[in-house]
């Protein structure tokens, strides 16, 4: 029985971020699904494992966790010796690091998440037609985060600098999303990021992870 | 001359987390004001600070660093040794601050800055009307974010465990402005959250932040 387990479904992009991260880890882990169309994430026992009711929920041992962007700091601490570095001990370079995870969760998720909403949950998972007017507004909102990212991208190769690092990690879900919908336009013409995300989409750690989805 | 700088408004709750986790630390700093209202923040030399444009950006000798949140971590760290600890060595307990940090930023921030924005800022500092449909909306939000505080804070005098840590001083800003408006209901109808601000509220480092909006 694995000690590490994650309660989510494979298809939320705060689920995919843990896994991936626990796939850069090479760990073994057990994935505890949740029905989210029957709304298991709102009601015990998930509520009791977070009481925000989101996925995904974390359990290594008899620590538990919720919001995964503390879980992926987490395993990236505590599992620090094993394959990839995601983090830095020096203080400077976890402060550069620090800066561009608060980057990532503050300036690109909010709009990331929206048109993820949008171009691929609604049409795709709900049933429902994309609102033309908010998905104008928010890719306009990440093109512009995405005009700092290619000037940040043409100094270093990865954000945080010249390795990847839990910073890169963190627009994985998103951007795999989004580059399958109309939006991949605000990636592919800027050429660092779209080198950028070339280079972070052909991880094996993420092949392993959108494997999981088409599991049965 | 101070080789710590804070460049931003001390009316801003961003740059108000970050000069009291330096007051927290005793740290001496120089402020350099900008004038949002004649927006700097949106031009040279400030956004070559920051090219989001926003406050406070930080410099730590030849470190420049922007994003409040990651500033705090960077003190918290980098002078771990000074007066408060704000932060623990110890993975699982860093794991825990790391999840109410989290839960800070993506739980109660975004409720309690709409909040702060329509019952401070709009009437306040842009004469504008608050409005009240909005006000009624956000209330109920971080209702629901105060109720999980309440269950927490029953369990443990502070956020992330017996100590006031980072956790606990990311939300001074917000819940001082909201203690001066309608929204005090939220917090004092709820005894453990009402006690716990009175608490996080009368620590000397957060009088010493508040001196400084009293200056000429």
């Amino acid at each position: 029985m694995a000690c590490l387990k994650v309660h989510g479904s494979v298809f939320s992009t705060a689920v995919l971020r843990v896994i991936t991260c626990l796939n850069e880890k090479d760990l073994e882990f057990e994935l505890v699904p949740i029905n989210m169309a029957a709304k298991e994430h709102k009601k015990e026992p998930f509520i009791s494992l977070n009481p925000f009711g989101q996925v995904p929920a974390f359990e290594d041992g008899d620590l538990k966790l919720f919001e995964s962007r503390a879980i992926t700091k987490y395993i990236a601490y505590e599992y620090k010796e094993k394959v990839t570095q995601l983090i830095s001990m020096d203080s400077k370079k976890m402060a550069i690091l620090a800066q561009w995870l608060e980057v990532e969760a503050h300036q690109y998720d909010p709009a990331a998440s929206k048109l993820t909403f949008e171009l691929v949950i609604k049409p795709l998972m709900l049933g429902l037609t994309s609102d033309g007017a908010v998905v104008e507004e928010y890719e306009g909102k990440l093109a512009k985060v995405l005009d700092v990212y290619e000037a940040r991208l043409a100094e270093s190769k990865y954000l945080a600098g010249d390795c990847f690092s839990l910073a890169d990690l963190h627009h994985l879900p998103s951007i795999n999303y989004l580059m399958g919908t109309q939006a991949k336009k605000l990636f592919e013409s800027r050429p660092h990021v779209s080198a950028w995300c070339t280079d972070i989409l052909a991880r094996p750690a993420w092949t392993k992870t959108l494997a999981m989805q088409k599991k049965p």
